[in-house]
């Protein structure tokens, strides 16, 4: 039996890839539902190529357009936010992939957890924002979370088999993105085209720009405080800039696994897809005898600040770790729009996590507030930038 | 309760770390058995300090010695290679460290499995001459073998969790020895003293040697064969000068999964003696962030032909490893007293292997009589060199 698929983000970096590595192995996998934004084109013929049960359309804008383009498939046409909710929790999906990019994934993965579905996570603000509120789901619901990322879907292969062993730290790996060699007044002037060149991996554009700021970095450390129960000062990070180790795992007896590859994001989704199996693939190999040699620095916190935010943030809990994601999808679409330099971004998401208002033990809908109210901030605070420039 | 250990070759450069190990967890281990082949002065410091219920010295005529060294603890004092073999099967061992080197760490470490003790390996004999034989005897009485060696360890920790799941290939790491970079005509003259400088890990002679000639990593292949039950082309050797990284596993999904830590023999060690749990120990760690790169490289067949030889010994299989490990042991002990230089040691061993009657299925007996067979062909063809020279 197939395991049976819901893709949420069917349309970005992560759920193409996806539907990649499933059509290399159609006897194992079936996509039961696909979700995307606003992409109904690409939505489209996905729907026609992997002939789900459902499409939702997030945007219920587009929807009589997609019901249009489908109207002679066998394949249910919904739109909104909360059909996406409703179709994840269907008795016919085995495995939802949440692939959403930004805060909007994180309803749809906790509506999932909620059903008691095993979750391949790649929407790093589910965690992120919400992650003590969604371990106690977790736990109540007996879902489970298998991490796409390939820093955490490193670490979770190195935890394969050691339950119960002490674990002394745990070492993410970046690739320290573009400007790694920049000085600040470098870095002040970068351009957006310049930010969306990453040096190893392919991702979409909010990523790229966050894997270049090392925000990226930065969430991914608040994320596996959550996956793996650490304490902050267990979470290390390391430039390593040809991201072939993927992260480092240090058990307390002195003994240190590693996951490598090359860097190919269709490895880990096919992990998380198979978990807790492997399927023999043809995606390229890692080929030692012509690797580059590794390298490993620490990262330099006074020209890349949004490492040492997010490790505040993390330290601070409560509805810090929101604020700090809020605002940085604000400062991030400021930057990308030509509005404010790349240093600025910092100065907004640490301007915002000054001024909005903190909450130790934040419900989901104080979350959803802090998210609005953050994003306000943020955006105020560009508007008073942009009129000083 | 302490997990009861049996050390065989207590005096060894494996046998006195695996003490300093055990030392650091008081009440996780309690030596019941120390075994030595002739260092009565050791053995006899060792079970003073670790009070273990019997001592074994294997050569017979220091019987009266250590007995008399002993004589006022509570220690029981054997001889001989028979009573090795008996000890080892007391009821009252849980694990039997097999740290004996050379071919001699055969027999008690087949007594020790047939009595379906857990071992702890580091006796790289006993798979290379039997491994056919011991994997048989192991399915038959439920014994474990647990490998001590750095680079078996590595395997066999990165495949803690992975039941089931296809492996692609394995890569053991090699430092290379001292030797890596020398021309042909450099190895020619180069003298014992040079080859008993290892650039990295702490051995004694015999495997120092071995590591200088890449015969040690030509014997880790024949092992890995049949600890983890692999095709020879499964069994690949990479030159990685550092030692950082113990070895990899490929998997078929195009996860690779690597340990890695200090070149420390008290990790895999303690692992080993640990095992299946983990223990925090204060043996020094591996520091990313001081961590030199890390390089890889393909092993150059033609200047060290032992590791050839090893692929071609575990090709034929039957008693060929037998004959190719008997004929090194020779080579060896013939080139550290300065009878023949360091590439003659592969020449003495491709002689015998071709001179020495080959058996496809030989039981333990007609192995015994490979051993001593080649053994003497070996000495014989020095003896010739010797009298050219």
């Amino acid at each position: 039996m197939p395991k049976k698929i819901a893709l949420l983000g069917s349309t970005g970096s992560i759920g193409t890839q996806t539907l990649d590595v499933i059509s290399r192995f159609p006897g194992e996998f079936r996509i039961e539902v696909l979700t995307a934004g606003t992409n109904i084109r690409l939505l489209a013929q996905q729907a026609e190529k992997y002939l789900p049960d459902s499409v939702v359309i997030g945007d219920s804008l587009h929807y009589q357009q997609l019901k249009e383009a489908l109207k002679d498939l066998p394949v249910k046409v919904y739109a909104g936010d909360e059909a996406i909710e409703q179709v994840v929790r269907g008795s016919n999906i085995d495995l939802v992939v949440a692939a959403m990019v930004g805060y909007s994934g994180l309803k749809p993965t906790i509506s999932a957890i909620k059903a008691g579905k095993k979750i391949a996570l790649a929407n790093k603000e589910t965690l992120v924002v919400a992650g003590e509120i969604i371990k106690k789901l977790i736990r109540e619901s007996g879902s489970k979370i298998i991490p796409v990322d390939s820093e955490h879907s490193a670490i979770f292969q190195c935890l394969a088999g050691e339950s119960g062993n002490p674990v002394e730290k745990i070492t993410l790996t970046a690739s320290g993105g573009p400007f790694l060699n920049f000085t600040k007044e470098m870095l002040k002037d970068v351009k957006p085209h310049e930010a969306l060149k990453h040096p190893n991996w392919e991702m979409g554009n909010k990523v790229t720009i966050d894997s270049a700021s090392l925000m990226n970095k930065g969430l991914e450390v608040i994320e596996a405080r959550w996956l793996f129960d650490l304490l902050p000062e267990q979470i290390k990070v390391i430039i390593h800039t040809q991201s072939i180790v993927h992260s480092f795992v240090h058990f307390a007896d002195g003994s240190v696994k590693a996951q490598l590859g090359v860097p190919d994001m269709r490895i880990p989704i096919l992990y998380a897809l198979s978990y807790p199996d492997r399927l023999a693939s043809d995606l390229p190999k890692l080929d030692l005898s012509k690797c580059p040699t590794l390298s490993f620095s620490e990262p330099d916190p006074l020209r890349f600040r949004n490492l040492s935010l997010a490790y505040e943030a993390l330290r601070q809990g409560g509805n810090m770790p929101c604020i700090m994601n809020a605002s940085n999808e604000v400062a991030v679409s400021a930057f990308l729009s030509g509005k404010i330099g790349f240093l600025q971004m910092s100065d907004v998401v640490e301007f915002t996590m000054e001024k909005t208002e903190y909450f130790a033990s934040p419900g989901l809908g104080f979350l959803e507030t802090s998210n609005a109210r953050a994003r306000t901030i943020a955006q105020n605070y560009i508007n008073e930038l942009c009129k000083k420039s």
